[in-house]
């Protein structure tokens, strides 16, 4: 990606560190970054329906004073003048969070959510709010893929992920708890990232389960991840699942060449997924044996066995506890997949909740004994690309368990299907290594041969 | 303590700090200190019941070993040739665990726990295992109290409370869930300690509630919890709740002078004790205003109110979890008030469960907000000195709030109350805190007169 060359015209296509090089050099105003962003909208919105509200004035006014303040070189941080899109469930001064919900739950917050503020103090842009299914779980919205209108986006992070990859804006925010970033990132042809839990703050989030949300970032480049994932780590004391680890420097790591990954396959798991998918896996990583990485095969640990199971259990009792004011009491005002998520964790014991936990904590030890002789695992980031129709977001089997461990994971772009839609392989590392997976990453990106985008 | 001179039949007297230099220098045999330990057993154990077993040719064949050793200059590490008494809820290769509990859950371990291998590793002699209330929950042992036999040790750590309050040991590992170490140290007139929830691993430790359940440290001296949690700190990928942070140094931290503390008091909290301990609190207060400490009243943050009543949701439904396999099925070999306590968690549902442990976290964040103007809290250990009778373990309302918190929290025996027996106050710090912590704790041990030991 980071190797195409862009004419004038096609600012709205350049990723966020391409963007932010030519901001800092002088050769690109934030207001015509922000422009072409717009006019992509204009022209795409209609077709995709990714935006909840484009703030189009606001976004103007503020690239206006990046723009005077880059000509004194003033620059606030490394996204100085990006525009980013933000999932409907961050809170963000002055704007409705609607969560995709009925109107009863929508907040007006009094301040921006710690990691929207924390794009705003490294000098992003924000463009406006993109669509969420309802309360990020799994009723879907009205948001197409931009690949294929017949075809879902994926989600939760629904209207994230098309913006970016229908290319109205090169960031934007979405979240995971289960597969709410990387399965969207996928489906739309984009890179899709989750950090280790607690490594970036979810202060100012609507929650959907503690024990496992997570700020997810999706643009078009691993340069632009560590772009995102060192302006929004650190601790925050406002996030009771905040852990207080030394930030990682993701874009030092990358500044150094990397030597050839040592990548695990998990063969059996792997091979869930559809036929299509499982030949691309093997082809890519044919490849990246061939460019002289190790790859061998990697045997799951008895965790694994149920631990989506247990991450269901776990996310039902805990929205169910989220949404106790009012759940049952207003269960009509919910849609029909999220009130069954209720239903159920309203029902669930605490010794269900407590063990199915303990097996998810146990899976992530498990994860982080088994990976010291691998840089990273390689999987599908989904069984098969975007399903037809738009009823459902599609099947998050490959992204769940990493969620339910918390560990970072990243969903490349890596090839076209048969049905012209984006296949996507996925970078699995332990807990705190995000430099390490990104470095990974980036190596297997320069390998990738995708150069596609839609239309 | 440590100042204290000792004759040299007054061996069992001696600190572990004070026994490990003098065994380190050639001057104390290991095998004679056991020996005086041993005698000391003899003398006190019928009137004390502290023992579940004292291995005594075990401990003297390994005493004898150690001291080859030391003849030779090979020392295992800080605790070579020091015994200590172990709580019958840790697993020690080779003897059976008991936890206080029906012979059917009886269990006989491949291996040591975490600790009990960290200690061993150091150098430590094995002495025995001590009674524990069943499950380390509140149903009593017939352990009592050294200064008064009419009177409990407290628990759940009886049995090691009582070995080194009554000098049968000079170290013992206890175990921490509400308040089951430093209570006991309290009425033991002993140093109680628990460090930061995730600090030490609790692998091969029967659970009670694994978001609480801590190794305690009982001992006579700072010095010696110095030394504990030195050797016992660090990262254990078995304990799904070891958290992985850079060790402490503690005794290095102690080997520095101390400049006088800024100590918060939590007046509105201190108030609900007995009157006598009040005036205590305040008294030892005033004794360390007059030696240059700060002393300031500190507000406990709004999420103290109802954190106890969350930590017994918390507890009941994770023993629940842990005891699955065999509750209500067995529910008849259950002393009654852990039986109570299984039926409570057994019924819990998961919002509640969910919504308590959130209170706890809420707690600790913000106790981690208010302490920055603070080296340590400054409060009353328990309400009272130790209760008459058997039959209750005491109150430990003045411990649970820092085991929610999962926070460090001291134990240091400060007075006689007019009963005749001891008094004690807490000091609690900062989560990962513990060097400072013990630094104001041995500021703070200098000022008290505590000459006293029982008979």
């Amino acid at each position: 990606m980071a190797s195409l060359t862009r004419a004038g015209s096609d600012l709205h296509r350049l990723t966020a560190t391409e963007a932010a090089a030519r901001i800092r050099s002088g050769e690109l105003s934030p207001v015509d970054l922000v422009d072409a962003c717009l006019s992509q909208i204009k022209a795409r919105e209609p077709a995709v329906k990714a935006w909840v509200c484009v703030e189009a004035e606001q976004a103007l006014r503020v690239a206006r004073e990046r723009a005077d303040e880059a000509q004194v070189g003033r620059f606030r941080g490394p996204m100085h003048g990006i525009p980013v899109a933000l999932k409907d469930i961050y809170h963000v001064k002055g704007l409705v969070t609607t969560a995709g919900a009925d109107p009863f739950f929508h907040q007006r917050p009094e301040s921006d959510a710690a990691s929207v503020a924390r794009l705003r103090a490294a000098g992003a842009v924000v463009l406006g709010k993109t669509t969420t299914t309802e309360f990020a779980n799994m009723d879907p919205t009205e948001t197409r893929n931009p690949w294929n209108p017949e075809h879902t986006p994926g989600g939760s992070s629904s209207g994230s992920a098309a913006a970016v990859g229908a290319s109205m804006a090169p960031f934007a925010l979405g979240s995971q708890t289960v597969g709410s970033t990387l399965r969207p990132a996928a489906y739309c042809g984009i890179v899709g990232f989750k950090a280790t839990h607690g490594r970036v703050s979810t202060a100012g989030v609507v929650a959907l389960a503690w024990s496992f949300d997570t700020v997810g970032i999706l643009c078009r480049s691993v340069a632009d991840i560590a772009l995102g994932v060192d302006v929004l780590s650190g601790y925050d004391a406002q996030d009771p699942a905040s852990v207080d680890m030394p930030p990682p420097d993701c874009r030092a790591a990358l500044s150094a060449a990397a030597a050839p990954p040592r990548l695990g396959i998990p063969r059996r798991f792997v091979e869930t997924a559809q036929p299509e998918t499982i030949e691309h896996v093997y082809a890519v990583a044919d490849r990246c044996r061939r460019a002289g990485a190790s790859i061998q095969d990697v045997e799951l640990p008895p965790s694994f066995v149920g631990v989506q199971a247990a991450g269901r259990v776990v996310v039902g009792a805990e929205a169910a506890t989220f949404h106790a004011d009012n759940f049952p009491a207003r269960a009509q005002l919910y849609r029909e997949k999220f009130r069954g998520t209720l239903a159920d964790g309203a029902k669930t014991g605490a010794v269900d909740y407590v063990r199915a936990l303990r097996q998810c904590r146990l899976f992530r030890r498990e994860i982080e004994a088994l990976m010291p002789p691998f840089d990273a695992l390689l999987m599908p980031t989904a069984p098969a690309p975007a399903p037809r129709g738009l009823a459902s977001t599609g099947d998050p089997v490959f992204c769940a368990p990493w969620s339910c461990a918390g560990v970072p994971a990243i969903a490349l772009p890596s090839g076209v299907a048969a049905d012209g839609l984006p296949l996507s392989v996925q970078l699995v590392a332990a807990p705190w290594n995000e430099a390490e997976l990104l470095r990974t990453a980036r190596w297997v990106e320069a390998l990738l041969d995708w150069r596609s985008e839609p239309r």
